[in-house]
């Protein structure tokens, strides 16, 4: 799994007929010391976070493993809410 | 997911024959500020998308979980047609 | 998908028993304006593909869609020979 | 597989359901001379695997080929902790 | 498929059980010349290979479709030994 922060969301109205009522978020990738990548993807939401929280997010057929995703053509979903992480001792995020 | 526009179409007639009927749709990848990221892919089109639309497309197993794609060897699908994306607050594309 | 142009041919016959009868074809990888970007994949030809033409090819288990690789320890084939296609208005390429 | 170095863990108390109890680590990963390429990939550990470890881990759907991350959305799981690997007759790490 | 050349081996004792009795090579990854890339992976071996020989390898779900690695947590399988191939009516590789 990589992290992202949700930056924001997507709205599509004319859509494949069994993403009906999935939400779709806007995530920019982050780095393991929270700093923006650079790079973005468009998540399903399985967990409901908001804008600016810091998510972890599952991609490929690992997407679909969510009661939300199941059988749908999502390949990437956010499955956890970050609450913290530390590397080398150090605490890189706390929510 | 990630986003593309459709910048045109592609023609295949010597191909699996489960191919058969798809329309393949070659796809400029976007970023998040909707400018061209200089790839592409090209995808089968489960919605009905037009040359110069915004599109969400989905890669890899979950390409193929649409009636049109089930079972077939096609590793990208458009799966929705993008009405409006924002983020950190910001109108980034709207239709 | 990706577009590639058949390169040429690779022979292996100390293999997994299941690919026995696979025809592999290096194919060198292609932008979407028909110029080489330096990378290859080795691909099963479904189609009967001849060196030099242009292909597009599909990965991951997609790739394992059609019958000649159903099963098969194969991560990319070869699904359709490319007749045209067209980018902005431009044919882009014409076989 | 690659190989990675466990750097960390990460706690996260609201996600998908099927995801209690598992534990995720934060992995540096590494190239063939085990040094950091500075990338990462948080997996969850299916051996018990602790901080400073060198370790090899699956991706995708291979990831979920463990009771402990079976039909979970889980695309990274650590599944060898590694004892030693050589490289043209050098060993390049020993636990 | 991407062709490597096997550059040794990898022990590791601790590990998913399902895993046990697989033999893991050091691949480092060539292009369509034969020069190294830079890149390895580490992969089972379905095909007994040798140190120094040249292989292909398959890498996703693909790499569970030899008896040898069905439903193990193992994402890149050597599939193939390599007699010859070929680009451009050159021979780039023999045996």
């Amino acid at each position: 799994m990589l992290l992202g922060k949700v930056a924001g969301t997507l709205v599509a109205s004319r859509k494949e007929e069994t993403l009906e009522g999935l939400k779709f978020l806007v995530l920019k990738t982050l780095d393991v010391d929270e700093s923006e990548t650079g790079s973005y993807v468009v998540a399903a939401d399985a967990v409901g976070a908001g804008v600016g929280e810091i998510v972890m997010y599952a991609t490929g057929s690992s997407a679909r493993q969510t009661t939300y995703t199941k059988d749908r053509p999502c390949d990437a979903v956010v499955m956890a809410i970050v609450d913290t992480w530390e590397v080398g001792g150090d605490v890189k995020y706390t929510k």
